[in-house]
């Protein structure tokens, strides 16, 4: 495994100011809406993919999970996770989710958050997962949506009449992207929506909900800063069952 | 039924003029991956919901169809389409597709091309079809794409590097869009891709394929007009089966 960038000292004092690092899911505006792509997880066992500081994983805990593990590929982000408010129900381990191995008919619940994206290739982690999963189990996740991954020199521009417009180009070119982020440069994988749609189904998997999500125009109000992210959708929610 | 665009004398004639109206599928180019996620269409019942000329038609009773009904809102088209090459096994209706009712049970494909982003609302459409396919009926369709119909001025910019790009914005305001098209006004009705896909499967689909479809490099290649289709897809190909 190479050394994470989250491992990096500088980039991981940056990502521990970011509001969602600090306040976790109720500062994450699309999460309402993942939340409710959710099964019931009372009793479930759940693996959460790039679990980082674990906001999800205890979440889960208290919403009644019998087992819940989560995976990252940063020692930092999983130290920081198991000092807090540490629970016999939760357990993490270190993996990178390329090559990652998990045992058959094991979960109820696959859950990752704002990380597929970084994989270079789904097709082995959805095949892992769905393996992984009990008949009917669910697989729900969030990704930078591709119209946002997609583009050369992705950024919104604002024109004399102050229209926000998301320029997009290559999207039907998917393939690495680098892209600067808190400082360092990071490569995300575009991929289209129906690349992923069809994966899943490849894989075995039923499609149950896909959502192209931007704040709503309440969040807008709320936050008048996010009014852009409505011109294109931030990122694309999934939710599957194993069929 | 109010005057359909395509009754409209100066319309239907440019209308008549574009090659996919001269040539038919063979001038579609996203028509070789559209049918890739056809059925077999041996002894099938066949409807096609737009079928314009009835090129599709025509092509489903070649490929061995026992019936095919062509369903089209413009007398003039469908004027057309009775004249060319009359097939016992081929029928064409008047209707619109608001408010269409279809009988229950009685059809293997329904199919429709570059037409269900007319209507204002798709969910009746959806309910129609699904009760008038037979189980494990396949509906598949194209629409221009959700990233083309958004914007509120939809169109290529070309930076001073010759860069192109797909100002996008508004993309999750769906509702009516008002296009100018052959020189008429045109409304069209923009709904994310998420909103197609979840009602299919509300109405009782389940997802088999949904296709980005921009034309490939080799396409570009013989037709280098088409090199800006490549920044953002043009169409959105969907295939579902009733479940």
């Amino acid at each position: 495994v190479a050394r994470p960038l989250y491992d990096d000292e500088p980039f991981f004092e940056e990502y521990s100011t970011l509001p969602r690092s600090i306040n976790g899911l109720a500062a994450a505006p699309e999460w309402p809406t993942l939340r409710e792509l959710l099964p019931s997880l009372t009793g479930a066992r759940v693996v959460d993919l790039g679990c980082g500081f674990g906001w999800f994983c205890r979440w889960a805990a208290d919403e009644g999970a019998a087992e819940v593990l989560g995976i990252d590929v940063s020692e930092r982000m999983l130290g920081r996770a198991r000092a807090e408010a540490p629970s016999p129900r939760i357990s993490y381990e270190r993996h990178d989710l390329e090559g990652l191995e998990l045992p058959a008919d094991r979960f109820d619940l696959a859950y990752s958050s704002l990380t597929l994206h970084y994989l270079a290739d789904i097709v082995p982690l959805f095949a892992t997962v769905r393996r992984a999963l009990t008949p009917g189990g669910s697989f729900v996740f969030s990704i930078e949506h591709p119209i946002h991954t997609a583009p050369r020199r992705p950024g919104f521009v604002t024109d004399d009449g102050g229209s926000v417009t998301w320029p997009l180009d290559q999207y039907v070119d998917e393939g690495p992207r680098a892209t600067e982020w808190l400082g360092a440069e990071v490569t995300k994988h575009h991929r289209t929506t129906g690349t992923y749609v069809n994966e899943l189904i490849a894989a075995g998997f039923r499609v149950r909900a896909v959502v192209d999500w931007s704040p709503s125009p309440e969040q807008v109000r709320a936050e008048p800063g996010w009014a852009p992210e409505r011109a294109r959708p931030p990122f694309l929610l999934v939710a599957a069952t194993a069929s």
